[in-house]
């Protein structure tokens, strides 16, 4: 009963799991509905911009030739033929000693050379015509925005892989993406093991816990961007749960399951990864918590992630080994979260036998990253995965930390990693 | 025509838009659909952590008193009379030299005062019968996790005002909250002016551009957690707009207008305002982009907030005075964005006669936060929203700064600042 099973370190197991990278198809949705999406195609400009030569001011276009003998002592003064705003295209042509008032963003009118700021000019009316006077010379093309000055059409504008946050749908917009070139979500199941698990809206029973990690990482597949489907639990008995996950693997683009991969008298996982005929990546890493998580893989490349079913493992085992597999299906270039250093602020005396990953909040002093265990005590056990937004990461064999040591960070709600392993940036 | 206005601090302007916080009101949604949202009311826990005494290993349950004995010398043999999992429940009581096989989680049998490890034991079989034997004293008490040490009924377990993450998902889910009393959204009314918009959807036309900032708000909305309601767009005509904000604030709890609000010859926002019976809170903010941010309360205290129709203005407008509205609605005790130090990595050469939102890109170099502009070519102009995560702020007053310098950055897409200003943290 006893299994023998031979750790790999974090860093080898990521890897493993990386060999199995799968990526999304492209589909269409709404602009409206392409937040958090990732970008299936480069997205191009479809004209220059600005579109056209524009006006950056309020202001007065007129000829820079008609300005050349303005001064203090001899204002030049010019017909106002026109008043344009943004939007709007003048019909007109300005000739000598003519100007159009010109509003912000609106199109340089045919004629025009030269926009001078309303703030320098004084305006005035003469026998019902309108009149503007300035004081001094101009330069051709000074004050305005030429067209193509910032991007030229046919520019990549967003790259494939990028996340839609609000600043990109601008660009979107900008650019004509009413509907929008997305990667397909990939479908995540999940199949909770154990016959200790109630329902959460079962009233308590004597023996059990209700079922939190389908909660958690049902969440977490949503906040990673893909679909969860809650494919329900299975007891702790070989023939159903085999059936259960074999029947699943039809569904979906990528399994998980919680629990039933610990070696304990009534976790069946090893054995239906070995009746399913999927390659066992890895049954043991070396980490705490968490060092039960197993990862498997079908003949056809589609992964099963086996997450312990120790709520905070399971936590630990889904961003480090789902989340960026998900990332890669979306062509992200980076798939791994930010990984920094930062000052303890509290002393974490447990020693380290394996890579050790300490839920923990972080915080700002200045430009220096703190970050603080959140289960210091053991009342906060429970509440500790609610209150990480990092994880602490120490090495294994090492000895405790000190407030004030210098330990590194996986901030895995931060993009900016790299494009393979965290552990390696 | 040309309207003068006092321009505000930055500070005293969101603190006048706080003077009109609201808070929403408390609905029930299932779990499942909770992430992201903002818990209504103090979630209790509904029974003890553990919810009975329990094995924290797998191993054998006895009698304490029976292992006085025990040595290397002389192993202590136990008759093992049951076997149970998680979740399972022995019927036995455990008698003299008795033992149960008991796994990770498990209710700890009737009779039992200890647990030992299974790697302690030794496990034989003799005449059919299992029986275990151990080499060592144990003391009553030992290697169990007893009923309500993580946490006792009634606790407190995520506060009112909480955002639902996976985290907190697992506590909702452990303490029966199958459903979830969260703030309902506010609905935010978006109106977009300008006779030079164009629908995402149109083609180019002479003078216009596409309406990028209705996307991008709408996303803002979206990403803060609020309910976006887009009523469309007016043109640069009074009357028409007047209607349409008229109309569109008995739809809303909050009305957001990009464009308009400046002091251009097409700009009606401030006679809408007047027209209303709104008071007008500021009209000027002394910063750049935004100066001509404007934000009006209505009688009742409904928000109108006046965006610049300039895409940066309108980015930095919403992520200041808005988002953090919608927070306090949902009771966040700290609803402005983590406020840090970082170091400048480029020269930024530009003097900052107000106070200046700088779009820029934060990184780590071990733990010493770094920060770069986004827009630092004007081919980047367009682009510097989209690869945006934060804003340096320069104060007014300053000349340019040097790569290497510490500036102050707004960490927008982070939690972590006050319960009041950002600025005064």
């Amino acid at each position: 009963m006893m299994e023998r099973r031979q750790p790999i370190p974090v860093e080898e197991a990521i890897k493993k799991v990386h060999q199995y990278e799968k990526h999304g198809k492209v589909e269409w949705v709404p602009l409206k509905d392409s937040l958090g999406r990732f970008i299936a195609e480069d997205i191009l400009a479809d004209h220059d911009v600005p579109a056209f030569d524009r006006s950056p001011y309020d202001g007065f276009a007129l000829r820079a030739e008609d300005t050349k003998e303005a001064s203090s002592e001899h204002p030049v003064e010019f017909e106002v033929i026109d008043h344009i705003g943004a939007g709007m295209v003048s019909e007109e042509t300005i000739g000598p000693f003519q100007a159009i008032r010109i509003m912000t963003g609106a199109k340089i009118p045919d004629g025009a050379n030269v926009v001078i700021m309303i703030e320098l000019t004084k305006t005035f009316e003469k026998d019902g015509t309108s009149y503007m006077s300035l004081k001094r010379p101009l330069k051709s093309g000074d004050n305005i925005s030429r067209q193509g000055e910032e991007v030229l059409k046919g520019n990549v504008m967003v790259k494939k892989g990028t996340s839609v946050t609000p600043g990109v749908t601008a660009l979107l917009a900008t650019f004509g993406y009413a509907v929008v070139p997305v990667v397909k979500k990939p479908v995540i199941g999940i199949i909770s093991t154990g016959t200790e698990l109630l329902q959460v809206s079962d009233a308590m029973e004597d023996g059990k816990i209700r079922n939190s990690n389908l909660s958690m990482v049902y969440a977490q597949v949503l906040e990673a961007g893909a679909e969860p489907l809650d494919l329900g639990g299975v007891s702790d008995d070989f023939d159903k749960s085999y059936h259960a996950v074999k029947e699943a693997l039809s569904k979906v683009d990528i399994l998980i399951t919680t629990g039933g991969v610990s070696v304990g008298d009534f976790d069946f996982l090893p054995a239906i990864y070995e009746k399913l005929g999927a390659e066992v990546l890895f049954n043991k890493v070396a980490m705490r918590p968490g060092s039960v998580t197993t990862v498997a893989a079908m003949p056809n490349g589609q992964l099963l992630f086996g997450l312990s079913g120790n709520p905070a493992a399971c936590f630990v085992g889904f961003e480090l080994f789902v989340k960026p597999i998900i990332y890669k299906w979306y062509f992200k270039e980076k798939p791994f979260p930010a990984f920094a250093e930062a000052k303890l602020t509290h002393d974490f005396p447990k020693a380290n036998p394996f890579t050790r990953f300490v839920r923990a909040a972080f915080q700002f002093t200045g430009s220096q990253l703190s970050v603080t265990p959140t289960g210091l005590d053991k009342s906060s056990a429970v509440t500790s995965i609610a209150e990480a937004n990092c994880f602490i990461v120490l090495p294994g064999g090492t000895r405790g930390f000190q407030a004030g040591d210098q330990v590194r960070v996986l901030l895995f709600q931060l993009e900016g990693g790299g494009s393979t392993c965290w552990m390696t940036n």
